[in-house]
């Protein structure tokens, strides 16, 4: 039969799968002699089984509950619900990765209005005592029957005012009990029923709640924020209470072993005299800092300092604790790994290393890949961030920082800037145009589209703060005015995003600059030495290549070479291509785009030192660089010298039902073959001309949007017979290779054909996964919402890859290729390959090489050292 | 080292894949002992070689070729290129499945200016001689360098006009000296050289042109109609010369066993003496009907008529012959199986079985599934036809044919029809608000859209006759008029659509009624005998249901319950529940959509008698429910009694970026599981209705684009706690089913986990290949043309399941589903589910039906049948 209830001591402190952490060091720090006091954890196993009988705790577990309940009275020489001397117990969840504050806690169980009376007697101190009660009833209103906590405060408001005092602490047994009195009322009023004076039914109630507070709202976005499968559960943990409000003996407090902003190794924290865990949080009342408990009671806070010293040596990290005394007397109720910011995080981990403490592999799985964003990016002054209000929220698209005047179209960006302005772009939605002007504003800041949309994508690229999808602000840009949360800005208001959580502010907020010296550099040394895989950047053009050079990036993953097609001095030749109605036209428009492709590749070559550049060929479908609206097509036709109606036909010729389903990709090449062959003469014209110089190009040209493997031969005879041309005529070879992406659920199916003509694949994982699922990322919007909150999804698919399907089909199409060409060369380049969980995927799976935006390059480094160190 | 070339007396008669049709039976024949000219077979594999090596014979295979002439010559005592006695050959195609007409032959090979000579003094008939000679010239020309025949007819009509003369067989020896210099004259100017002299170049010219034939444009349209791979390619038969133009005791004919036309056991054929095998179907001299050549000489008739019927007992099968009688000797060119209608096809097959000449197992393989159609739909007189010239084609979408007056609109069509006319609907496009326009055209015309547009589906459904894709029909629906191929017509004109060939016709056509009676029933009564597969059919309303079991099927396989809610009377209801802005304005709707389901579900269930039904909840998107032109939405708000602006902004909530990909299928009822529920009410009541009456319903209620398990769980609760609830209400219980489509790539790959919840799959072929390709298949049509041409694609994947990419998804799906759970149901509901390959693909891959439109029910049950006899 499976045990379900443990006692600290015999609960194995490694399991925090099947313990929760809280319950996990609860149970270490019982096994090293802390005083700790004595409690039980009811597994996460039993919270899975209390979801799988329809939320209902199963009766040999009950059992279980109040056999261990029964040890603990005897050990303790209490009774549970005596009216004498009750024992009273804390009920905490405890999952196995932390979530603080995602679920609930309820202090001093046991309580009626019986025992509150023993309790009073017992120690002498009735106020005590009836505060205890009070808290009690308005936790557990809170936690089990969902009639908020703030709820009661006014009633605390009241009598207080009433009485004139400014403190609870000033409240006397006599005011408590009324309180209790008011909430007991409130309670009935609200819930329908009698505040349960049965100790046992209160426990029972409270397990239930802990249970049911692993799915309440803030539980579910906390796990697809932090990739937590829901299947886990949390544990829950019963404990003895003592307490820290039994007068100015007493005290709780919380304190973390070294500085968490900063990392330092110095006891950091707070504790308040005659409080219970709360207060110290609630801010009624300040605390004081840590070091002052050296005044008020030196040796237990020698004693704490002790353990302190202990914990870390123990775990090997950071601890963040939680701790009580009741009359003099120290209890330890929790210790963690403690939450620290990004740079805390990288010198605690330098600093372990160097104190002994941990090896490089172990420093560097305390740095969590993702964190480094903030340290990639300039960030908001925090200080200032607390005081100040957002107006609106959106997506945190993008990380950064950004403040600026609000302007609306990227024309006039680019024109505000020019003249030495500051501006954020402020768009329903961005488009391919709308490029030069993203690229000169501070942010960019998008009414409509999620993680996914274009201002997103294109935002992370360059690494600029976005902050999208934020439905608060409405754009009326005839009138040079939007309104966000019901309030007129202007184009001379200044505004500021921060795109690491998607908050957009009023005015300007002081910035502090981005800092990847100094121990960063050594996390980054460290992680290169350990990782496998290698990390490639998506670049487009020679900017974005050296940047991503200098973050370390080991090549290009992907060159979207349409994205130079939309610059302001190429596109018309690119129009002209597209409505030319003769091959010779066609290439005429082509020849005019060959140089500026070659320079471009030139550059990039040029940046990347040697390292290999993937260049994918021309994939949107054409009518993306057409304008839809009749007055543009107009002005667009004048501009070209030909008449509206061809230039309308033309646009009207190139509707699709389905875009994204369209003629695009491979398509294009196979219907217009002289596209490719112009796209293969810049690759390798631009090669010949880079190594001339005494470089080194490895040129990967990139078939996209292959489903059989004729599609690929067919353009890949193409790409050769050019590239094998070019090379003649100019008298020498250069080192290149066909490929393709796997992007199509065909093409992963049939990977084994593909891989007869396709030298490497690259898994294009945002198509991938828009086919496999069978819905668009610009309009899944519209249902994932219902998806999360149904727990359908636990997380976006756009953002982290889907391993049970999409993944699988990565599986299938990396065993058929290598079962065809054994070292065919695999990489990644979909938005997923800056995602840590899908990097650890990649890893497993065996591919060569990731790819993501130039500014996760070091994110990519650390999450590829992670998976590396954890699957050796 | 492989053998390329075979004497006909060495070759394996059995072994079509090798030798071709062609040669396999010349080889029969040869062994039979009917007087054959000797000669030999070049292998399929030689061609596939010769692409292998670039379009090159291997010198191998040449040697190998001269080292087999040699035999012949020596056999004959003649010599190739003699210039006394010189040995002539003919050069034909032949590849392993019969392609009449689509690739080439050369007579006369051998002949040059010198060897001609030979061969008049040799026969003393000059004029035979020469006459071989010009023939050699032209079909060479033709064959092997590209210059046509046609051109040269000019020469001859000339030479004929300034003698005097209205035949061929008018022309003098001198006349054709004459011709044969102009012709090598025309050919150097147009080939660039002489006409080749050496016969060993022309016979190694000839071999070349006969593998390329295998690929020229028209082989390449009648393999991808007829499912032949392009890898099979084609074996050469090179043949001593006979000849029937040798002067009136010579000839040439073709003849049937058996009428191909209605199957009537007698000798039906045709001849003319003096000729070479082109004349007889060449038109300028009238061939004479076999019978007559009994009195020409009975004894070479005799002698044919009982090689027919050797030959027929042989090969168990209706023979299709050439033969040439050289100076009153019968030569025997040619057996194959010959071409038949399906009238014949079915006759023959019965009469065979009668006569003893084959099982009925046997019998069934020799009627062609795709042939029934003829038989299933009117069809216009072909002796009419033969003489009417169509003005347009489109694409075949929906056999049968129609005639009718030109028709613009639905709702016009519909009220025409009420005063009694007959109209054809000619529109751009159809969409779903059309479709009691269709019901009530004779036919549908669209301008635009392919084979799996929406009018052609549709229109399949129904079993009426469209034509679909017929861009040479310009439509000026405001004025009352089109222009089709310049011309202009009105909505008094009447017009004719063959929806068999994609053929329009001006004016109206006689008709030949369906005929499914007699022999076509002994044909299904065995065909059911022997499948395994069941078949079921795609009905979303009563009428549909009934036609579907009167043609035979075992159920409905699709229930679209969306073509419901385009009932004109319904759809206001369904546009309310659609703007509803509560769940209670949302669920009044569905209250009033809810009794007609009902009634619907009540009709198709009593059509069914017994049979299950599989109901597929609502799939498409809303928008497809409401128009999206401005002034139509004025219009409907104005119905409505709601604002312009409201229904406006409701319309633009519900655009779609790529409607295909966005907010349909289950993903609606995740939404709004009020429509499930309202669905579900309406399943089940109507079973409890149609059960008190003494039915016994079988309803499997099928949730669409399933891509994981837990949309499935989710819906699947919906309809479970309604369908128990609806029970309960009433006091009795259904037998019904919870499944789903896999029409998604992640739920094939997921399937062992949604098995968990389905019941029974079904495969919905036509979204899982968009999805599994990457293309829609409305935006397809645009680069589809191109991968025909070059060769990329062979089919069109929306008609013929592609087995190695969704195919390999299905295997997936079907392995995973019964691992999990090992009874599961599973069948096909696609487009593809009335394709014959694909239900082959079906029956090996172990599904339990196929479910197609009502009218392809008896070819379905006849493909099932094929399948299990060929897979025994």
């Amino acid at each position: 039969m499976t045990k379900y209830v443990y006692l600290f001591r015999e609960a194995d402190g490694k399991d925090k799968a099947k313990f929760g952490g809280k319950g996990a060091n609860l149970a270490e720090m019982t096994k090293l002699g802390m005083p700790v006091p004595p409690g039980f954890t009811i597994t996460t196993e039993a919270c899975t089984k209390y979801y799988d009988d329809g939320e209902k705790i199963a009766p040999e577990i009950i059992d279980e509950i109040f056999a261990q309940l029964q040890i603990l009275e005897n050990e303790s020489g209490k009774k549970f619900g005596d009216a004498e001397d009750p024992f009273l117990v804390s009920v905490r969840s405890g999952a196995r990765a932390s979530m603080p504050g995602m679920m609930d806690t309820i202090l001093n169980l046991g309580l009626n209005d019986v025992s509150v009376k023993g309790l009073a007697e017992l120690t002498g101190n009735p106020r005590f005592a009836y505060d205890c009660y009070r808290r009690f009833i308005q936790m557990y209103s809170d936690v089990v029957t969902g009639v908020e906590k703030a709820n009661f405060e006014r009633f605390i408001d009241e009598v207080k005012e009433r009485k004139g005092v400014k403190l609870d602490t000033e409240l006397t047994a006599e005011d408590l009990q009324e309180l209790i009195a008011m909430f007991k009322k409130y309670y009935f009023e609200n819930v329908g029923k009698e505040f349960p004076q049965d100790p046992k039914e209160q426990l029972i109630g409270a397990i239930k709640a802990v249970f049911r507070s692993w799915n309440n709202d803030r539980a579910i976005v906390y796990r697809r924020m932090n990739d937590i499968p829901s299947s886990w559960g949390t544990a829950v943990n019963v404990q003895s209470m003592v307490f820290g409000n039994m007068g100015d003996t007493s005290g709780t407090g919380v304190a973390f072993t070294r500085n968490p902003t900063n990392g330092e190794k110095k006891l950091y924290g707070e504790f308040l005299m005659n409080a219970q865990g709360e207060d110290v949080v609630a801010g009624i009342r300040t605390p004081s800092s840590i070091d002052k408990l050296k005044e008020i009671n030196p040796a237990v806070y020698d004693q704490f300092l002790d353990i302190c010293n202990r914990l870390e040596n123990y775990f090997h990290d950071m601890q963040d604790m939680e701790f009580t005394i009741e009359r003099g007397k120290l209890f330890m109720l929790q210790t963690r790994s403690g939450k620290r910011t990004a740079l805390a995080a990288i010198n605690i981990a330098v600093d372990l290393v160097k104190e002994g403490l941990c090896t490089e592999e172990e420093a560097l799985l305390k740095v969590e890949p993702k964190q480094l964003d903030d340290l990639l990016h300039p960030t908001f002054d925090k200080a200032v961030l607390k005081k100040t209000k957002a107006i609106a929220e959106g997506l945190p698209a993008s990380p950064g920082a950004a403040s600026g005047k609000i302007c609306f179209t990227a024309d006039e960006a680019k024109e505000r800037v020019k003249k030495g302005e500051k501006v954020v772009l402020v768009r329903i939605e961005t488009s391919p145009e709308d490029i030069e002007g993203m690229q000169v504003s501070e942010g960019i800041l998008t009414a409509r589209g999620g993680l996914t949309s274009h201002a997103a994508v294109v935002a992370r690229g360059m690494g600029a703060c976005c902050v999208c999808g934020c439905g608060a602000v409405e754009i009326d840009e005839a009138n040079g005015i939007c309104v966000i949360a019901g309030k007129k800005y202007t184009q001379q208001d200044v505004i500021s995003l921060d795109g690491s959580t998607g908050k957009v502010y009023e005015g300007s907020i002081p910035m502090v600059d981005a800092d990847t010296s100094g121990n960063f550099a050594t996390i980054m040394g460290w992680a290169n030495k350990y990782k496998k895989l290698l990390v490639r950047a998506n670049a487009d053009n020679p900017h974005d290549a050296a940047v991503a050079y200098e973050f370390g990036a080991q090549g290009v993953g992907l060159c979207r070479t349409e994205h130079m097609f939309f610059a302001e001095e190429r596109i018309p030749a690119v129009r002209e291509m597209i409505v030319a109605s003769t091959l010779e036209q066609r290439k005429a428009a082509l020849a005019k785009i060959l140089p500026m492709q070659r320079e471009d590749f030139i550059g990039i070559y040029k940046a990347l030192k040697g390292y290999p550049v993937t260049i994918r060929f021309l994939d949107p479908p054409l009518h993306e660089f057409l304008p839809s609206k009749e007055e543009d097509i107009r002005a667009l036709a004048k501009d070209m010298g030909i008449s509206f109606e061809q230039l309308n036909e033309t646009v009207h010729s190139l509707h699709e039902m389905n875009p994204m389903l369209g003629h695009r990709g491979c398509r294009l090449a196979i219907t217009y073959p002289e596209i490719a062959e112009m796209q293969t003469r810049a690759v390798i014209e631009a090669a010949i001309e880079v190594n001339k110089e005494g470089g080194k190009v490895k040129a990967e040209i990139m078939i996209p949007l292959v489903g059989d493997v004729k599609e690929l031969a067919y353009v890949k005879k193409v790409v050769v017979d050019t590239a094998e041309a070019v090379m003649a005529e100019k008298g020498v070879k250069v080192e290149y290779m066909v490929g393709t992406m796997i992007e199509i659920p065909r093409a992963a199916i049939t990977a084994d054909k593909i891989a007869k003509e396709a030298e490497f694949f690259s898994f294009g994982t945002n198509d991938l996964t828009q086919m496999t699922f069978g819905f668009s990322r610009d309009d899944a919007g519209k249902f994932l919402g219902d998806y999360y909150k149904k727990k359908i999804f636990e997380s976006d698919p756009f953002a982290r890859l889907d391993q049970e399907g999409v993944g699988e089909l990565v599986k299938i199409a990396v065993a058929k290729g290598k079962a065809t060409r054994p070292n065919i060369k695999l990489g990644i380049c979909g938005e997923h390959g800056g995602d840590p969980s899908t990097i650890e995927f990649c890893h497993n799976v065996g591919l060569n090489y990731v790819s993501c935006s130039p500014f996760r390059v070091p994110i990519a480094i650390l999450a590829a050292a992670h998976a590396a160190i954890k699957n050796k």
